[in-house]
């Protein structure tokens, strides 16, 4: 079958042809229906300094944010059956560890990632464990369906534990219009935020126009305005600031930003990663704020997936997520989707199945 | 000052007129822009049983929802002035009580009731403690401004603790139209449920029909489908079950339907008040099932207020909740509001204030 | 092998031999060191008619609290080995379905039990999934080992969900003094509870004088003092009431004293089952008093193990739950165990592997 | 009367005689019967750049833990009489802005302190607002009376929130032992912690002794130890680490090792102040780990006084905080006190009310 391998320590990756894969019991092999490229897929295409840390097993078939139909299943599956349309959570992980026993499967201590350790879905075919095997609606716009797992990380920084605070009535920022941080916004807006405010590096105007497309109420021209977002964001929140702000940017400015503009007692969620370590202001920022503060890595499993499917659910929020696609093309155009990215015109790209 | 006052222990209550109040160091007077009917004054209109136990002081001023304008505080007032629009938390409470130094001063242990054991709102003017005053928009429409309260205990019925499971991608039944019912579903609806499923006597087709416009997907008919609903709402929802229901309507069978319809791990809102005590099979409905119940008494003050606000930000629900007020009258022909509430014909009843 | 099977559907069980069980791929074979007898298997050698309806299959080993030593494991098993000492999570769930899917495995839609649904404990060698079989200190007690599942009961008892209002200083009542309600007193106790108040039908001595032993503060006859618990806890509390009541009696008398002695806002969780539904005052009981209701079936997996090892590291909290094992037997004399407990004499009646 | 007071923007404190205060109608007027130093009052007596900034009113009446005796009300004050017992909560709140209106009082956007923005308590009589008067039991100890408001900073380092994950069978490390770090020890010890891992700098070899007798399982020596810290507590939780991390030290290494030692998907509670911004590793500290962070700042009002009080009710514990309180002096030696604390001689030091 044909498949996208990285062959070598080095930028870009394959097209080729491999063996198409065999399953073991719990497993269930999958055509792909639509793929989606992530962050993490450019880092690998990019081959940068933590995509060469982090790839252990070469050569590998990458990618892992997709959707496709079941077409065989292990002889102890019970739960999916050919002709079911998944995707895939991405998170292979042990079951038995202590975070796995304590409801934090998706930090997992022997977490695996498909498409990073194990083959990914960039790829005619691809098997899952049946547990990773997630049924969608199969009326679901297939370019949709293929974005659920980050979907799912959009979620998880907007409701990062089952109990929190809600969003309902809350003032929110969120920092960075990534296609996660445009996600986030649509599911704020869905879930009854009062005022979002969204801020971005302001190069990448699609993306600003797609903020306000979501759902944000201002959109913020981070480059622009400056220190001066702080006081706009405080002057439209009767001085209080705003109760959640999530960081999905990975600017150390952002995160000084998202603690400057946070009412005390408020919660951050830090989503996006950073280049080095950053200097904090400890004291003013958290302790006096009395501040809350979320680590976000991944999704729980399976929470988020059912919030997403519950969120889908909305036309409004679907036409928001579809908006959020800019690009589909065919797979075999893969080195198109990502220029696209690194010349900041998309959104999120969608991969078609169209290898030849 | 006009005034509708209950000046003996019998059915209705006179228009009459009455001294204007007078203000102490922290408190307000506020002259009335619109006040609306509870359910409360109806019992007390009515004379029931409740009304006879619970009414101590005769005579009073009745009525507890409305929008007025301050037009006089007292010297250690703070936080509100002259020409402020405000609503009025009706719960008065000490701030010294076991429940007011662990934040729950809505269950005050020596809590009044406006309206009910002091002076309400039924008339020209009104005293507020300064806490009571909540000051609201001055461009919202008064009828909505007026019913804030009520909306109040919708949003405490839905979201019973600050830290709870969220409404995201749930499926939820309201069980019971009536108004705060009708409320109830405007705001699942706005905070991203899944599906939301209403229940009615299935009498006041009013109702059934507003249950729809504010965002039941399923409003079905009790009196007619009867225990087929239970299989209705399991059949619509994989046959999980609801993960949250609102019992709003004081009906016995719509407890035991709550609980029938509930997935195991569930919760369950009380808001609904039983004219006998309930046969109830605790293995099953609530022990089996890990159900977790919240009785619901008035809202968590004042974060229910800021969720109100934050939800009357989004012009959507505005015009769902507006749907819900089906009846602006003068507060004169106040008799007709009870008798339009008494025949079913009606949502919300608000009184302008018209005297003559 | 020798084994305690029902052989027929009718009161008692026999003694028997049968073939030593043999393991799939992820499960574990394990050679019962101490077993321990619960009210299920209580129920299921008198054939009471729970156990009449419960049980499905039979003949059945019966039994399923535990600790042995893991003699065989299947293949695919990664987490466990021979020699490894193991007590058992007697929940056998799909790992699929909603409720695993979200943290809530506890409460699997197609839950099996240990020696209710499959072969149990009671016997030389017994089965167990990989997941299931939860390792313990090998250095622990047998007897107090083979009870960490009712003491995870307990736990859940005490706090039913992860995030939930601490008990650190809180005042608390356990209504029923079998052995969970005495370990949920030992748990209270060690967690900081402020006063614990315990009450019981007061024909059960023994149960009464453990109870002192097991941390209670103050143990009520609720056969003589009737109603007057109620005053009495009252005073003790400043007339604020318990924050907490822990129903494990299954007592009608007791539900109605757990609501009448909770302060506005505590929650109650309901551990006990019933002969038959019950009437109950919801309006007072729950809505007016904001009432929190926890229904209570089997332990967080595998959130409680976790907390019973912890609660076991402390040698104060051993001692009090060694003082509830009040008869260690050879297994072959079951019968005797069961007569002890029927005649109100036991605490906790542990079996030693003795068969001869 | 006698009075402690900062006269001059310079380090040190007179005493002095200044008049006896009067109250207002929601005041009452309270004899102090014992007092103690906080770190807070160290910084006003060194006159630190933080105290330098921080000062606004000179001259001062400095001190705000205590206890004392009720001598006189106002005559609005409903909750408190002459001839109680009283202890303070030092945060002198507005009650109407967002942060008191949504049960976060202790953040109060306008808030005072006792002895740092109003007269405080190293005085004969001291003025409280009725709301910070906090009743105390009568035969409880003077000194350990006087400490209860630090004692709620370490219940509010340990459960930052209402409903929050427990501690009841969780790994927990404190990392400083200082007074309140102290404390946060016997508080975990008492709330059933499994492990208590306490890190200290080493040089106060008095507080090293104090933290084992609070309940600390190992005290490490930091300087010592170094970043072998992370490796000894890795290898005693299986090699999880802990799930909760109290940063009380304000130590830069501290806060790195709090992280390092940290289970995934743990928590940690940031107490202690730093010198300068930190520079910090947040990819894999928080984002990768799903750390969550919390900023301690106050304590809940009054949810933490009630836990104190329950706390308090235990004599073990009791016992625990009164070894913490190494020093008893007459207050007019106060700059000896002073003295013991700079010299790393001290544990906790409390005033007797002796001024000649």
């Amino acid at each position: 079958m044909y498949a996208i391998v990285k062959k070598r320590r080095q930028p870009k990756a394959e097209i080729t042809t491999v063996n198409t894969p065999k399953i073991s019991n719990k497993q269930v092999l999958v055509q792909t229906k639509m793929a989606a490229i992530c962050g993490t897929d450019v880092h690998i295409w990019d081959w940068n300094e933590w995509a060469q840390n982090r790839m252990k097993k070469i050569p590998l078939t990458i990618g892992h944010e997709f959707t496709g139909e079941v077409v065989k299943v292990g002889e102890d599956v019970t739960n999916v059956q050919a002709g079911d349309i998944v995707s895939a959570e991405t998170h292979i992980v042990d079951g038995t560890c202590y975070q796995c026993r304590t409801d934090r499967m998706h930090i997992c201590q022997n977490l695996e990632i498909l498409g990073v350790d194990t083959d990914g879905v960039f790829a005619e075919y691809v098997v899952l464990p049946e547990r990773n095997a997630w049924k969608s609606p199969p009326d679901l716009d297939p370019a949709i369906s293929s974005i659920q797992e980050p979907l799912g990380n959009a979620v998880q920084t907007v409701l990062p534990k089952d109990r929190i605070e809600d969003i309902a009535g809350k003032n929110v920022a969120v920092l960075g219009c990534g296609p996660i941080g445009l996600m986030a916004i649509a599911v704020l807006d869905t879930l009854g935020a009062e005022k979002i405010f969204a801020t971005g590096g302001g190069r990448n105007k699609v993306r600003m126009e797609l903020a306000k497309k979501s759902g944000a109420d201002m959109v913020l021209n981070a480059r622009e305005e400056g220190e001066n977002i702080v006081k706009i964001i405080r002057d439209s929140t009767d001085g209080n600031g705003v109760d959640v702000a999530l960081e999905m940017s990975g600017a150390p400015s952002a995160v000084r930003q998202a603690f400057e503009i946070l009412t005390p007692g408020g919660r951050v969620s830090l989503f996006g990663l950073f280049d080095r370590p950053l200097e904090f202001d400890v004291n003013n920022a958290v302790v006096f704020k009395a501040a809350t503060i979320y680590g976000i890595s991944g999704r729980r499993m399976f929470q988020t997936w059912y919030q997403v499917r519950g969120l889908l659910s909305d036309s409004r929020f679907r036409k928001k997520i579809a908006s959020i696609v800019t690009h589909r093309i065919p797979i075999k155009d893969i080195a198109e989707g990502m220029e696209a990215i690194h010349s900041k015109r998309a959104g999120k790209v969608v991969l078609e199945p169209k290898w030849e």
